[in-house]
C-alpha cells in the first residue's frame, strides 16, 4: 500500500485546516508512515464561496455520493456537521467497506452507540479524536495514555466561546451582551451562540468524553446542562473576593457507585489550573486512582488546530490499515461486551458546595429568616458577605455554603425567594473546591 | 490469548506502583483488553526489605536470569534504572523473543539508538512512556496524538524535584541550600540531588523527548546542560519585578534548520501557563504548526504515577500483541530511515534574551563601562534596574537585554567581570518570552 485514498466531504474551516496540514506536512506525515494520504476527492454543495485552502477543480463534486460510491476511497472524512445527513453518509461509507473519521460531536453524542456498534459490524474504524476538545489530544490520553487508571473525576473547559467570554466578563467586568458581542466580532461566537452559550455544545463532548473516561455507553440525554447567558458580573467579581474563578465546566465525576454528569457555571479556587484557562483556550483536569492530576490544554476549535486532530486520526488509521487490521482500540477504549453501565446520578441528589447571592431588602431580621431556611433544609453556611451596595432597591447578600444536596438547595430557595423581604431570584452557582481536585501546593 | 506473562526486574517504588495499578485496576484493565496482565516473576538482589506492595514468596527471585531465561515469559519490565546491568538484561531479553517496558531515562538517553535499533531487528517492541515525565502520557501525546504536526519549540519542567525548590525559593524567598534540605526532607530530593538540581535528569529526557518531538535520532551528548545550584533568591525576586518566574526548562527548538537543545534555569513570564506549574508537578509546553500551542501537565514522578505509564505500556504492548502486530508506532514515531538528522545548534550560536545582575560599586559612569562593552558587543539592553541596596560591598546593576547571540554575552561577560568596578561574577538566566510560546491573552 503506497498510498492511502481519503474522500473529504465538507469544504469547511476544519476541512480546509485538514487539507493545509496534509499539504504543509506531508514530508513529516510520510517519514512516519511510509505511506501518502492523497484527499482525492472533496464534496461540498457550495463550490463557489473562496476558501482560505484550494482544491483541484478536477476533483471537487457537489455530491458526497460520488465519494461513497467509488470503492477506490479507503477513508471517508465527514465534516459537514450536525444530524442528518452527515449521519446516513457515515453509516453507508462504514457499509461500503470504509473508515470514517469526524468531528462530529452533536452527531456522536445523540448516535454515537449506534455509529460505533455499525462500524464494528462493518469491520470498519471511526476516528473522532476532533470531536472533543479540538486540537488537544484528549481522547487518545483517556482511550490509551490513561488506560492504567480508573478515573475519579473529569472536568473540562469545552468550550472556547464561552471561556473567552466568561474570561472577558471577569477581566474587564463586561456584562454577559456586551461580552458575547466582542466574541461575534472576534469571531469566536457565531451569529446564533445558542450551541456555545446554553453549554449545549459543552454537553455533547461531555457525553463523549464521559463514556470514553468512564467507560459506560454514551448518554448525552441524561447530562444535567445550564448556561452562561444568566451570569451577572456582580457574582464574577463577588466570587473573586471569596476566591473563586468562574468557568463553564464539564464535570463527570464517580460517587457512590454513580456517575454525574453535568455541565454548569461553576466556580473553582484561583489556584485550581483550570483557574489560569484563559481566553479561548480548552482544558481537561483529570483525577484517575493511579496518575493523581493531569491537565491537557490547547485550542478546543479552529481551522489548524481541529484539522490537526483529523489528521492524527487519519494518521492512526493508516498504521492500522498498513498492518491489516482494524479497531486496534475499541472506539470508546472498553471492550463493548464489557461496558459497565454506570447509572447517570439524578441531579436533584448531586451534593456540591453552593454560591448564593440573595436580593433582601435592608431590614432586621433577613440574615436570620434567610438562615433559618438553608438551616431546616440541612444546608449549613460557610460564608457570608452583606454589603451596602443597593441593587435596584435591595441589598445584596452573598453565602458560600458547606456541602450540600441540589433538591434540598432548590427547595430552600423556592421558598427563600417567597419572602418579602426578598427581591427578584436568588442567583446559584456551583462551586468546585474537594481537595482532591486541586493541584496541591508546593 | 487469555493472559499476557509478565516479569519484572526491580521491585523499588516504581516496581510497586506497577504492580499496586495491575491489581487495584485488574478489572479495568480487562475490560479494556480481554486478556489478563500476570505479572509471573519478580527479581531483585534485596528481596528483604519490606516493600509498600508485597509480592507472593514463590514468584520472587534474586536472579534477573531466572526472568529472561523463562520462555514463558512474553514481556519484561526493567525498572532498576542506571545502565549496567539494565542495558545488558534489556538486550538478552529482546534476544530471547521478549517485549520490554522500561522507564529508565539514562539508559534511553545514552542508549536508546542502540536498543531500539536492536529491537526492530528482534521483532520486539521496547514501550517507554514512564521515562519522561511519569503520569503525563507526554510520549504517546508526541509519537500519536500530535502526529499531523511539524514542532517549533517542546518547552519542559521535566524534573519535579528542581520545580519544587524553585517554587519554594520563589514563594517563600528560601536559599537553594534550605530549600534543597526541605525537598529532602519531604522525600522530593534524593541524598545525593546531583542528576535532579544539576539538570542532567532533566537533560535525559530533554533528550528522548526531543529525538521524538522532531524526528532526530537521540543525541543526549549535545545537550547543553546547566543547574540550579548556583540560584540566588536575589535573583528570583529581581525577576519576578520584571513579571518573570524562574524554571528550569529543558527547551527544544527549531530555528535555522537546526535544533536547539538546552537545559538551564529560564525566566519565563508570569502569565504562560508553564509558570503556573508549582510544587513536583512537571509540565510540558509544545507548540506545532497546526495545533498551536499545547500543555500536558501532572506528576513526573512517584509510585503511582510512573507505574501508571509503565502499566499503560503494558496495554498498548498487549493490544499489539493479541492482534499478532509489532511495533505499529516506530520507538521515536518516525520510521528510522526516514528519521532526519537536523543538526544540532551549538550553543555559542543560540539567540535568546538575557538577564544579567552586575555587582558593581557605587560610582559614577559603572553604567557607561557596562553598557559599553554590551554594545560593542551587539547587545541592547531592553530594561536596567539599579538599587540602592548593597550587597557584599557591591551595588547590584540588573539588566535584561533584547535578543542577543550567546557567545557575544559570554565574550562581553568575560570583559565586564575584568573591570575593576566590577566586584565577582555577574549573574547570567536566559529568558524566553517569544510570542509563539506564550498563550494570548483573551
Amino acid at each position: 500500500m503506497e498510498s492511502i485514498r481519503i474522500g473529504l466531504i465538507g469544504w469547511g474551516t476544519v476541512g480546509c485546516g485538514m487539507l493545509r496540514t496534509l499539504n504543509d506536512n506531508a514530508r513529516e506525515i510520510h517519514a512516519r508512515l511510509g505511506v501518502r494520504l492523497d484527499v482525492v476527492r472533496v464534496a461540498d454543495l457550495d463550490l463557489e464561496t473562496p476558501r482560505p485552502v484550494a482544491v483541484d477543480p478536477k476533483i471537487l463534486t457537489r455530491s458526497a455520493q460520488d465519494i461513497l460510491d467509488d470503492p477506490s476511497i479507503h477513508i471517508v472524512v465527514e465534516l459537514i456537521g450536525g444530524i442528518e445527513p452527515a449521519r446516513s453518509f457515515i453509516l453507508k461509507a462504514l457499509e461500503r467497506g470504509k473508515h470514517v473519521v469526524t468531528a462530529n460531536k452533536a452527531l456522536l453524542a445523540h448516535h454515537g452507540n449506534e455509529i460505533f456498534d455499525f462500524a464494528s459490524r462493518c469491520g470498519r474504524s471511526v476516528g473522532f479524536e476532533a470531536s472533543v476538545a479540538g486540537g488537544i489530544p484528549l481522547l487518545k490520553a483517556l482511550r490509551e495514555g490513561l488506560s492504567a487508571n480508573r478515573l475519579d473525576t473529569l472536568f473540562g473547559i469545552l468550550n472556547g466561546t464561552a471561556n473567552y467570554i466568561l474570561t472577558r466578563m471577569t477581566e474587564n467586568g463586561l456584562p454577559f451582551p456586551e461580552a458575547l458581542a466582542e466574541a461575534q466580532r472576534q469571531g469566536y461566537a457565531e451569529a446564533d451562540p445558542t450551541l456555545d452559550v446554553d453549554g449545549i455544545d459543552t454537553a455533547h463532548k461531555l457525553a463523549i468524553a464521559g463514556a470514553m473516561g468512564f467507560g459506560t455507553p454514551i448518554r448525552f440525554d441524561q447530562v444535567y446542562v445550564e448556561g452562561i447567558r444568566d451570569i451577572d458580573p456582580l457574582d464574577v467579581q463577588f466570587a473573586s473576593e471569596f476566591g473563586y474563578r468562574l468557568k463553564l465546566l464539564a464535570i463527570a465525576r464517580r460517587t457512590d457507585g454513580q456517575l454525574e454528569l453535568r455541565v454548569h457555571p461553576t466556580l473553582i479556587p484561583e489556584q485550581h489550573v483550570l483557574a489560569s484557562v484563559r481566553g479561548a483556550y480548552n482544558a481537561v483536569h483529570i483525577h484517575g486512582n493511579a496518575v493523581g492530576n493531569i491537565m491537557l490544554y490547547g485550542l478546543g476549535a479552529g481551522m489548524m488546530p481541529t484539522g490537526s486532530a483529523v489528521v492524527a486520526d487519519l494518521v492512526d488509521l493508516a498504521r492500522d490499515m498498513t498492518l491489516g487490521i482494524v479497531n486496534r482500540v475499541p472506539p470508546l477504549g472498553f471492550l463493548p461486551e464489557h461496558t459497565a453501565d454506570i447509572p447517570v446520578k439524578p441531579m436533584d441528589d448531586v451534593v456540591t458546595r453552593y454560591y448564593f447571592r440573595f436580593s433582601a431588602v435592608d431590614r432586621p431580621g433577613v440574615l436570620s429568616k434567610i438562615s433559618g431556611i438553608l438551616g431546616t433544609n440541612h444546608i449549613s453556611i460557610a460564608a457570608v458577605i452583606q454589603k451596602g451596595r443597593e441593587v435596584e432597591g435591595a441589598v445584596p447578600i452573598v453565602m458560600l455554603t458547606h456541602e450540600a444536596v441540589e433538591k434540598d438547595v432548590r427547595r430552600s430557595l423556592e421558598a427563600i425567594d417567597l419572602l418579602d423581604i426578598v427581591r427578584g431570584t436568588t442567583r446559584l452557582i456551583r462551586i468546585e473546591d474537594r481537595a482532591e481536585n486541586t493541584a496541591p501546593r508546593a
